[in-house]
């Protein structure tokens, strides 16, 4: 009985994501649904994009939140129109409140909407919200086996960002184990390595949005 | 609707997890429900804990994941008992696959059980086991900000050790500020600071652990 009412909320969520795609789709809004464990470095990555685009690109982001506005407040410092939804209490955004957020920006102004999920490696990989990527995002600190232990979100998601690889030298991540467990699961994803400190690998990930934003 | 069945579940998790207490009183068996993120070090703090206490105390081990055996192999090779949980998909342990877990374990052969949650900062907070403390892992990496964003883990934990303090001269984590947050949602919050890399502050844990043992 549990599972049958959690299909039938999925089946809803489907149905909004959907209306959700085609309301992106016809302002030509880019949407990137940003999924990771708490602090893995979801925040950095979006100021980080920011940073890199904003005099080319029109950014809104979404900023998905159990509670505080603590990253929203961060990144509308740097002029970009910013949501933030307090889920109050739920582990994931849903496709519901992506659309009430969609009613609130101007998305005839926007070409790239970057989407911050709550800070959690499981149920956000289970609810759609009509995005056209999703991205997960994995910090070297969290460990290799992540994908063995949490195989939806490197399932189901289409890019994945290696995050923090400036700390590669301290503590102990097998690449190669790494990149043969995702594509066990996910041969099609498409990996990037990056460090928003130090801003290295930037420039791949930079690359590949702007030829999805080409593409769109 | 939807609350409406959550709060049964609720219920009904409580009641198990009432059971469970019970059980693990009578035979004097300690139990901690050890949660946090993903690679926030749950099973290095086990090891860390049987290496330390395994000539003295008899350990058991639950090791609560959504799929793969990696943790439980590498705690098997310690020689303590361990039992695998494997959740298929579900983002948490409950009292339930408590209660199935206990079913295979000789209580009367173990003085602490260490149960590791799924890694997750939000919903293992929601369930409780029937545990006698409730133990929240935060590392370094993830940052100082998180019980602002994750409240319901802070506030719900008993005990909250922060791990991998060995990385502190390397990244940004403001202690006080930390402390301050945590103390507001939890002012009776029992914390550590530890680095199971080091073995640093390993001491201060282990001797609260041992007078948590003896006033069972």
């Amino acid at each position: 009985m549990k599972v049958k009412v959690l299909q039938n909320i999925l089946d809803a969520n489907d149905q909004i994501a959907n209306k959700n795609l085609k309301t992106l789709d016809r302002h030509k809004v880019l949407a990137l649904n940003i999924m990771s464990s708490p602090g893995a470095g979801k925040t950095s990555l979006i100021l980080g994009t920011i940073a890199k685009l904003k005099d080319k690109v029109k950014i809104a982001v979404i900023e998905g939140d159990i509670a505080s506005t603590i990253d929203a407040d961060r990144i509308s410092n740097e002029g970009v129109p910013v949501v933030q939804i307090n889920t109050g209490g739920s582990c994931h955004l849903d496709a519901n409140m992506l659309s009430n957020a969609l009613d609130s920006l101007e998305l005839k102004d926007i070409e790239l909407l970057l989407i911050e999920n709550v800070g959690n490696l499981v149920c956000p990989a289970e609810f759609r919200l009509g995005e056209h990527k999703r991205v997960a995002l994995l910090s070297i600190p969290e460990g290799d086996d992540k994908p063995h232990k949490y195989p939806l979100m490197f399932t189901e998601s289409e890019v994945i960002i290696i995050n923090k690889i400036d700390l590669l030298p301290l503590l102990d991540f097998d690449f190669a184990a790494f990149r043969r467990a995702v594509t066990g699961l996910n041969p099609e994803v498409k990996l990037f390595q990056i460090s928003s400190k130090t801003g290295e690998g930037f420039n791949e990930w930079i690359s590949w949005l702007k030829a999805e934003l080409r593409s769109l």
